[in-house]
């Protein structure tokens, strides 16, 4: 395989600060799309994985999977994008593409296991990981590359990629729209999504937060309601109104307190992935038909139509624009949870 | 309110034996049906409630919610029954009627809280708990009174009344059916009901259980095919392959063992209860979009619906006819898991 060296930020070791790398990328093949990349996301998965949190990282790594750009190259048997589209990459680059959810376009589901954007085994290039956006270009197949529309500021759509489609798909697939009393926990980079998105869909919001210095701010995003989720009468008046809760938060925390303010039949969802496993007590699920589940980001399609409704509905993150000099110290903020509500890199600051 | 003495068997307090027992029972209403008990199922929430074992048992107490019989009076409104009329009583016995819910005949969920038909506040007796069907005969709005086709076996068809209704809810609400892969965790009174009905619905069914003992029921009463829970390699085997489980285990068990048999978009259904809260690993849900929810009886309407696809699919419970007499002993039996599967009490004994 005939590569092209590029330059990227990213890391050979968990305890080392990220640095300009430079890394290969494939030659472009028939179905593949080259994206000059403008702007990428900082998520939180970026931070876990640099310092090998999850204890899978294969070194060095380049993070990155909220990823836009402007086609720069397209292979023969491209159809969808031409040299000077604006297009994105989000957490997957490829997928066996022939098992059942492949088929139906559930690639985060595919069964032999779908290609991450970065950290995963490059189908292509022997002996290397997959590299992910904090990088100036990136080759990917054109069934895993997205269409931005125009409208969309290409700085704030980047972190739709994966806060976007994290917090839509699972509003989609439980049927989110007019007349369902939302619930949001956790007001981060995915619970401010979740607030706008379920706006967008016609939803009733109500945010939980820990924090009164973000009460104000979850009303500027469109909450109708704001409770501190510490204060119990607060919670307590909340007691069985809601149809859906979008939980957010990664820190451990009490599922059962929040099963509670469900209707019957209900559920709660967690996008946040705590750590600890969390106790559930039965009888909050059995008497009201309530379910506890997990969604994860969405598949191509679907990415695709949350882009599309993001465009139509004039909805983007509220992002901090940074230099690949500020990531380190970012990453740092990001543990503190000192962002509003979403880093994005300026990738010309690369070069 | 005028009301009749009828015999029944209770118990007035924790520590005693159930025992021969005068209540009364209210003059029949315009809307009422009086039914002449025939039998009545053990449910394991008799045991609970005669022991105290919720904290919540006002004493004396009658349980039974398992109840067939024939109608012997009806009150002048009553349109759908007539003396002669085999008729059934489940776990509600009343309701607001007029709540979301009620309207919508999930009287289970009902806002205000359904009339249970034992150890609930007497709508119409002052002071009174009602009393279930552990007695001669007892008297209910028709609303909450279900008819029951001749050609189902009376005494088999009485723990459909909670049993079968527990178990049909959940595989209906969850779309079970043909192309269907079902689990049954657990082969007790519950679960023997499940591999029937989802069996009848189409579906195809894996039990599992930690007894050995039980695999050649298991594949008497209609499962596909059984798994001993306790073997690692058996479970390893079968990740990933089911749509939907039903998991009738009261005892504490491991959930996450359990999430991991699901495909993506799988659900898991406790219809029992632990006391314990249950531990669930955030990534268990979040990567294959599944769900862990819960499920109680189900409303009225669809109670009538499942005892009409019995009678039509030829679906009773495996039972074992006692005595008032035997009573006693059967509690202390069922605490042992010793019945196969279900103890019904014939009530003319109680004369």
């Amino acid at each position: 395989m005939q590569t092209t060296t590029v330059k990227a930020f990213g890391t050979e070791a968990a305890e080392a600060p990220l640095k300009t790398l430079n890394i290969e990328r494939r030659a472009v093949m028939p179905s593949d799309v080259e994206i000059e990349i403008l702007y990428c996301g900082i998520c939180h998965s970026d931070l876990h994985a640099a310092r090998n949190e999850w204890m899978n990282t294969v070194y060095p790594i380049v993070p990155g999977h909220e990823i836009v750009g402007r086609v720069t190259q397209v292979g023969d048997a491209v159809a969808k994008f031409k040299p000077g589209d604006l297009a994105a990459v989000g957490c997957l680059v490829d997928s066996c593409r022939e098992c059942e959810y492949c088929r139906e376009g559930l690639e985060q589901f595919c069964e032999p296991g779908a290609t991450l954007t970065f950290n995963s085994p490059d189908k292509f290039i022997d002996g290397q990981q997959t590299y992910g956006g904090y990088s100036q270009s990136v080759v990917v197949d054109e069934r895993f590359v997205l269409s931005v529309p125009e409208s969309l500021d290409p700085a704030a759509a980047a972190p739709l990629l994966c806060a976007g489609i994290t917090t839509y798909s699972p509003l989609r697939h439980w049927n989110v729209g007019p007349g369902t009393k939302v619930g949001v926990v956790g007001l981060g980079g995915l619970g401010h999504m979740a607030i706008k998105l379920a706006k967008a869909m016609g939803a009733e919001v109500t945010v939980f937060t820990t924090s009164p210095s973000k009460v104000e701010d979850a009303k500027r995003l469109g909450a109708d309601d704001v409770v501190l989720s510490r204060d119990e009468e607060q919670m307590a008046a909340h007691a069985n109104t809601l149809n859906f809760i979008l939980d957010a938060v990664s820190a451990p925390h009490d599922i059962n307190a929040y099963l509670g303010l469900l209707r019957a039949d209900g559920t709660l969802v967690l996008v946040g992935a705590p750590l600890e496993p969390l106790p559930v007590v039965s009888f909050n699920l059995i008497l009201g038909r309530k379910s506890f589940a997990g969604s994860p980001i969405g598949g191509l399609p679907e990415t695709q139509e949350m882009l599309d409704f993001c465009a139509e509905h004039n909805v983007v993150p509220d992002i901090e624009l940074i230099g690949v000099d500020d990531v380190n110290d970012a990453y740092e903020r990001l543990l503190k949870g000192d962002v509003r509500y979403r880093f994005v890199i300026d990738m010309k600051t690369l070069n």
